[in-house]
């Protein structure tokens, strides 16, 4: 991994553990990371190792596209991303800035959107940047790490599988997403997006750093615990309790049994509310509200963790993370909480994407606070 | 006028002729023309003459862009349309076809969409073309003569007057349309749009000609009568009757006053129902159904004119056309008809722009043999 700071290569032998640290890091959303892994397996099939650089080895000029599939998750699992629609994408951003792309970055470090950028990485042949500009998986384009630095990325390229495209260009990334959500629903739902690339400088002072070397960790670390049949969710909570430096609180939030599921599609999100009962007292229950992403945990009124920190769902014995998606009835789980990335938790950063800005009435309270 | 068929020069005194000719084959629709004039007089004090070429002097491989607002016309009189978008937009159209525009065409005959290509016109020094891709106005981009041609105009651009702009490409004319209708409802309910330039040969193939002739010629009538204190409305049919080589057949449908107006704007249309009574017996009574443009003309259940003929409101006095958006309780109007370009009447075409595209419940009946 990341150990000189300049990057590692990366082989199909990664890929599981990057799937689930992928899954994990979602908050429940980014899309099915099952889909991307085997999306990239294809990719990987062609061509064995992929370039991951950090991104403190950016030149200041290099250029860098951030991408990611765009829709409900509940659509994205029904039309598979498509990397030749990406190219296409990525080709219109090139033309566009001169001809020139150096690297590819993720735009979210949840799910499927974390993996897909490194199948569009081998497809060109260009390196893929071990870092993201979510630190997690949000709903909203203009909930990037850019936003918080004032950074515009305009305009945006769409495209999907019937060879049809859109180029928006708008004065900043929130009129950015109101001009793509809904050519992405008259797309049928989902298409592959494209930021305008991004100076090397920009990405190094913007991204969250890391973000395939925490995924790979945090995945092996799962992986290791099931070879070895250790409980591979105290594996989880132990990998970040080992690491203090890192500054990463995790929370085991609550157990139990998924006993009500409440969901609706429109305007391109999955919205919905899951309810989870504790298997001895069916009346301690913890509910979730969640938009794509998992968004807030309540155990009766009381919160026990909100954006931007993470929230996920896990299989209680395998520690698989469930995206809203596929929460069923019936499904045994445990309720992971973690803290956010730092840059996610300044002022600025709660007003873009703090409980407010998703229209919940809560003031952001820290998940350590919450849980002290 | 047109008549060696090469064209001819226009200048500013023809504004207000082309204005009314424009305003009464606008089906009530295309924006108010009065604007459009202003702003081609604001643009004919900087240059005095625009060429007018007619098609047919297009050569095979000329680029010729068409152009028009987008919006509805209620949000279209609150917020001037601006030169300088429309100029960015058939930039972004010259990038991506490689450097050449040799021509500007309207999209619409109607209204202020008939003067405003006029105007982009003389900003970027070129011709504009003696033809439309309606011979009216409609609502919709996809109901233009190339769509009954089979010919897709992808990628179409818009502009704002933010900077902001999309260029959205896509396999046939109606699902442009279907990725247009909420960026511009995003971009505040109006836009600059440019399709992609079409080939001189394209253009001759499919277009309505003797737009501008036409609309030259209609005016020039009905403001002599005004001058010679004739009734206009008499010299506004008597101008159609006294050309039966032209083929276009002209009825006073109803004459009354306003009584009643409905309307709503949404997705960036206005639509509404208008009654008008007769003064002698106000039983008698002509109701007219409009999105945007005025679609059909009723007299109790019977249609007196449905799309795609051209149906005018006229102040009674005046002759001068009242757009849908200013139709006002208590107006003495006429309500003229106008048998459409025969390119509109083809199966083909009814289909796209006859009642049924309109979700109206009507098969189409010419507006001869309603009236005969």
């Amino acid at each position: 991994m990341s150990s000189a700071g300049r990057g590692f290569e990366m082989t199909a032998r990664d890929i599981e553990a990057l799937a689930y640290g992928a899954a994990f890091l979602g908050s429940g959303g980014g899309g099915d990371p099952y889909i991307g892994g085997l999306i990239l397996k294809q990719e990987m099939a062609r061509k064995a190792t992929l370039a991951i650089l950090d991104p403190t080895s950016l030149a200041d000029d290099a250029r860098v596209v951030c991408l990611g599939a765009v829709g409900a998750p509940t659509i994205l699992i029904e039309r598979l991303p498509n990397i030749d629609s990406f190219v296409r994408a990525v080709d219109h951003a090139r033309r566009r800035a001169g001809d020139r792309i150096d690297a590819v970055m993720a735009v979210e470090a949840g799910g499927l959107n974390a993996l897909l950028p490194l199948a569009v990485a081998l497809r060109l042949g260009l390196p893929a940047i071990d870092a993201d500009a979510m630190g997690r998986a949000f709903p909203e384009t203009q909930m990037m790490t850019f936003s918080i630095h004032g950074l515009v990325t305009s305009p945006l390229y769409l495209a999907d599988d019937h060879k049809q495209s859109a180029t928006l260009e708008a004065r900043d990334n929130v009129q950015i997403e109101l001009f793509m959500r809904p050519v992405v629903d008259a797309m049928g739902g989902s298409a592959m997006a494209v930021a305008h690339p991004l100076s090397g400088a920009d990405i190094k002072r913007t991204c969250v750093p890391n973000t395939l070397s925490t995924q790979l960790a945090i995945g092996r670390a799962v992986l290791a615990a099931r070879a070895e049949k250790r409980d591979p969710v105290l594996a989880l909570i132990d990998h970040f309790r080992a690491r203090p430096t890192e500054g990463r609180a995790v929370f085991n939030l609550f157990s139990g049994k998924i006993v009500d599921i409440e969901r609706r599609t429109d305007g391109a999100f999955a919205w919905g509310r899951i309810r989870i009962a504790d298997l001895a007292n069916e009346n301690e229950t913890c509910e979730i509200e969640f938009k794509n992403e998992n968004l807030v945990a309540r155990n009766a009124a009381r919160p026990l963790a909100m954006t931007p920190d993470i929230i996920t769902i896990v299989e209680a014995e395998s520690a698989s993370p469930i995206t809203t998606e596929n929460v069923r009835y019936g499904q045994r789980v445990r309720v992971i909480g973690l803290s956010a990335p730092a840059v996610l938790r300044s002022e600025k950063a709660i007003g873009i994407v703090g409980p407010r800005a998703f229209n919940l009435d809560l003031d952001y309270a820290p998940i350590e606070r919450l849980n002290a």
